[in-house]
């Protein structure tokens, strides 16, 4: 294979800084000859090295290096490509670089090494996609979605998809030819159950992506309750339980705080909101508004409540919340604070309250104040999550993208589903199952544009 | 060779963060064993590779990788190594190390691959040192002393001195073998002249460790002056000029400021103080007592002038600046602000003013206001710190360790040629001789103890 390109990239491919190790990438033809011109081998040359070995040399007067020698087309980008590996400091990355230009080569951009990867077959686009993904991980469950990406689990599933697209489109080919015929009915079935298959299993896909998109940016979960029944002391709490705090993200708003955690490998972000209060006995009326927006937002609400209180009081409150989380579409979860408190009230079984959640474990009695209850509830969120994972073979879309070329895809099917159904002629449901393989084809790659290709690699980092 | 240690440590070797590659080392008699147990090749097994060869492998679920094989003694620490490259994630980086911990290796000391290394006589410890001199550095003039001397140029210049200290030693034998025949004369001769010679040597070495501590740390430069005469100005424009700005250290003290700037590759700290002016006509009452420590500690005092006051005025601040930096031992660079206004006084000739500085050049004239000028400052100040460092062949000791190590050597090797010159007998003048290789020894690490090494080492940055 020759490259598609005809100049050479280079970049640091290693986080600058002071350290032990830093690496500079070149791609491109004239890789060889370019790194020969900036660095002397002990003994012999790049261009006569054989690939996938590494040379001891010297950068004149800057530094000892190893040169790590790929050759095309076994390599990352599938190009004549060099690592050097250097000391890690920036005045040598920046000097060596200095000396790849002079030499020849020009500064990657953005996502280069990887575009040039896709473009010259290496990996379809959402493979491309998954690197950028797993860079990004910071929690099991993110990365192994990502991962699998990478692996091409995802990739093969859409191929599979296409197959049967095209399966229909010859199903259809075949009634035009026999039109004369009456031969339609013999087909016919064998369509109609081929289109509902592949229709369910895109939904089934472009579902995953809300959860999906929650693994990879941190499942939001909303702390939301009445003033006083110890929200935020519940969220320090929660932090300071686990070591694995990820980042403090200072609050957009003065009334809400977003803190991330990792529990149990899946990212979560939590929000802890304002109290809230029935006002106008409506739920648009809850309080203050950002309060009701973090709700909306959220995958899971805990509904802090304060146990202390009269049964009558949580009760209110209880319904309140059971209202906001049911209009938000978000899983409910019934904190029953201040347990150290030494109450004796048995509202954890009253009927009313296990009426407003799922599953009666989804009330969780803790004392944010003494740690008690908090094992329980990050269990509770993590089986929650999890389970909406579902098999940890199934794939979950995690790139808004693909869940949009899924979304139209599936509707092109809908489309032709109907127009099937009545009587449309096939060349105009043919051109619907055409629109729906362009949809999927967008997701791997396999039809492009440079907007597109532009649009996903510049927020990739340089070097990658 | 084989290793002198019996344990395999690993630690991540580039700065962890999200970004292309990231790099695992692996270094031990049971790398090779330890990262098979890790890492799955496509073909193959690590055990079983050449030294300097690359294998494309996948660490099971978690990402695909790239296996750098280094074979004892070829390798950084002279012992069997493996670099493991992959995706830049910190969850990663982590779930890998947690695997090569589990499969037997343990987390590496800060420097413990350079340590190694350097016990396993890959590198001698002067050499060592350098190597977090190196990554340190970030201009080219530090960078340069440097990778001299991990290229092995000191070290070189010590065993020199290290033989004529043995040539002496054996000549002092030959004496006290001959003693009883009056042969001392005949060597006494050469014994004084090696004696001499070495001892200008090492002075000359120790000489430099002034000027090479502050290319390594940034040549200290006060600027200094009445108030009002444009000071801070100054230091702004010098800041503005020029986009290689290193870094912005907080003033530790409310009366200094203290900006790097990067000149000609060569680090310049300046230290920006409160105006000064004479109080009971003595030096030491100098203003605050703060800008007085900051000219002291500088090597370079720009005494800032306005130009556009009385002559009388200018030339009374400009000896009050020339007895500071002469107490200082600071060289002085007068700097008469404020061109740009226009005046045409001839103070730049002034006979006073012209005594108070080393070389006429020593006064420029600026206006930090409309930037003229500060070429020719900038310039001046290149010169002044290259003229110090003299000769590019010639050793900068940058290392107090080195430094007080060749101050001992100096002052035994003195001791030594006080008690020949007054007859004291040979086997005294030996134990001089001997203490003084001892000293040299230290540098290169001939003669070491684990406190020493411990020290050194300590400073390094894990995976170095």
């Amino acid at each position: 294979m020759t490259s598609r390109f005809d100049d050479t990239i280079a970049a640091p491919a290693t986080i600058p800084g002071t350290g032990a190790v830093a690496i500079v990438r070149v791609s491109g033809p004239d890789a060889f000859t370019i790194v020969d011109k900036v660095v002397t081998l002990r003994s012999g040359k790049v261009s006569e090295a054989k690939g996938y070995s590494i040379h001891f040399g010297a950068v004149p007067e800057l530094d000892d290096v190893l040169v790590f020698v790929f050759r095309a087309p076994n390599s990352y980008t599938g190009e004549d490509s060099v690592e050097i590996s250097f000391h890690s400091s920036e005045y040598i990355a920046s000097a060596l670089m200095q000396r790849l230009f002079f030499a020849g080569a020009r500064a990657a951009e953005p996502g280069e090494f990887t575009r040039r990867a896709f473009l010259n077959g290496k990996l379809d686009l959402a493979q491309a996609e998954a690197v950028a993904d797993i860079i990004s991980s910071n929690a099991e469950a993110s990365h192994r979605v990502a991962y699998a990406q990478l692996k091409g689990g995802f990739s093969k599933e859409l191929s599979a998809l296409r197959e049967q697209l095209v399966e229909m489109a010859s199903l259809l080919e075949l009634e035009l030819d026999f039109s004369e015929e009456d031969v339609e009915f013999a087909s016919r079935g064998r369509l109609h159950s081929l289109l509902n298959e592949t229709i369910s299993h895109i939904e089934k896909l472009s579902a995953s992506f809300k959860i999906g998109n929650a693994i990879k940016k941190g499942v939001p979960v909303a702390i939301a309750g009445a003033a006083n029944t110890g929200k935020s002391t519940l969220l320090n709490a929660l932090l300071g339980e686990d070591r694995a705090i990820v980042s403090d993200i200072a609050g957009t708003t003065r009334d809400t705080i977003e803190e991330t955690l990792i529990i149990g490998g899946i990212l979560f972000r939590f929000v802890d909101t304002a109290g809230i209060r029935r006002t106008d006995e409506t739920v648009e009326r809850l309080g203050i508004d950002r309060t009701f927006d973090a709700i909306d937002r959220a995958e899971i609400v805990l509904g802090v409540l304060d146990r202390t209180l009269p049964e009558g009081e949580i009760l209110a409150s209880a319904e309140l919340l059971s209202e906001a989380a049911k209009k938000a579409g978000a899983r409910l979860i019934f904190v029953l604070n201040k347990a150290d408190l030494g109450d004796n009230k048995n509202v954890i079984n009253n009927n009313l309250l296990v009426s407003l959640v799922e599953n009666k474990e989804d009330i969780i009695s803790v004392s944010a104040k003494t740690g008690f209850g908090l094992d329980s509830l990050q269990n509770r969120l993590q089986q929650l999550v999890k389970a909406r994972i579902g098999d940890e073979n199934s794939t979950l879309v995690t790139n808004l993208r693909h869940y949009e070329a899924l979304t139209e895809a599936a509707s092109a099917l809908r489309r032709a589903r109907t127009a099937l159904s009545s009587g449309v002629p096939s060349d105009l449901v043919a051109e619907d199952l055409r629109s729906a393989l362009t949809s999927l084809g967008a997701i791997t790659g396999t039809i492009t544009t440079p907007d597109i290709l532009q649009n996903i690699f510049k927020n990739f980092c340089i070097g990658k």
